[in-house]
């Protein structure tokens, strides 16, 4: 019997990590099942059982390998540095495995409290880094008037978001104009 | 045998859309299947197989059966309307069902092309709704530089939408008010 410290331990638990995720993403959350990754793994069912007994934290698992690197590295001029961020953002939702990792941890995180975890460490990264960088570029006296903390990723995202999301289609570059335009009244630097 | 003009038939038929309702609201979609549903209806499980043969038209038709009545009656002002409207999508969202079938709706539309004609189907009722009501408002001089058809309903709803269901916090009327203003100058009439 393989113990967790055996590298075939280590390599079943990731075969079994990406099996989960291709299911994710080919067919849905629901097809994240002990027996369908067995399946799509060419493994024992009992071995995916012995890694994970519960399946949702399988799902968690397989969605914490898809990154979501957004708002760092915040510097002037941050009007053009926002605008690209947002972008960014767009681009990752119009891509199926991000947009749907992100609708859902946004879905499951109603029924699931560890998947509700997730979803407020997520959404509280992506509040943080925001206000940040519009605290930087209101000090470099490129922002006034701001969006308030509590408001600014709701504005900026919220539609990109619901876009990708609610209509499924892309966010173009008037849609992400108006959401740079939401954090406050930008002055070139 | 009952048939579909029997009206036993029709009352098996709500017990199992209530049931595959009541189940959606407290454990999501992953709990609609023909063996909870009976369960919990008390009917033979059978007898739900025979109404609905695929568990993704029957919480389908469970999602159908809660209303989403936004965007009616636009009437001046506007500017009021809109608060009035936006404010009571911020307060359907923040119920634990409305959320629950948006959301889920959103999700599953990503694999099943039923799920997704209905996505597509709200989407363009609250678009078309929406502009409709800023075209009037327009015309009647309440309104200027307002955002384009295409923009309007991911500006005004986006933000509330990733308020209620990324952030999980109640959109509060500061929020709201932003939302007003995306839409774009506004005038006292």
């Amino acid at each position: 019997m393989t113990t967790e410290t055996d590298p075939r331990f280590q390599r079943s638990r990731e075969t079994i990590v990406n099996a989960a995720r291709e299911l994710l993403l080919r067919h849905g959350p629901a097809a994240v099942t002990h027996n369908q990754i067995a399946e799509h793994a060419g493994i024992g069912r009992a071995t995916v059982y012995r890694h994970w007994p519960r399946t949702d934290q399988l799902l968690a698992e397989a969605m914490a390998t898809v990154p979501m690197p957004f708002f760092e590295h915040a510097a002037s001029p941050y009007r053009e540095w926002l605008t690209r961020e947002l972008t960014a953002i767009a681009r990752q939702l119009d891509q199926d495995d991000v947009r749907a990792v992100t609708s859902t941890l946004a879905n499951a995180a109603q029924w699931d409290a560890g998947m509700d975890a997730r979803r407020a460490g997520f959404a509280g990264i992506l509040s943080e880094r925001l206000t940040a960088a519009l605290d930087e570029a209101e000090r470099h006296g490129e922002l006034s008037l701001r969006v308030d903390a509590a408001t600014a990723a709701a504005v900026t995202i919220g539609p990109i978001y619901y876009r990708a999301t609610i209509e499924r289609a892309p966010a173009d570059a008037s849609l992400i104009e108006r959401c740079v335009a939401a954090a406050g009244e930008w002055r070139t630097p």
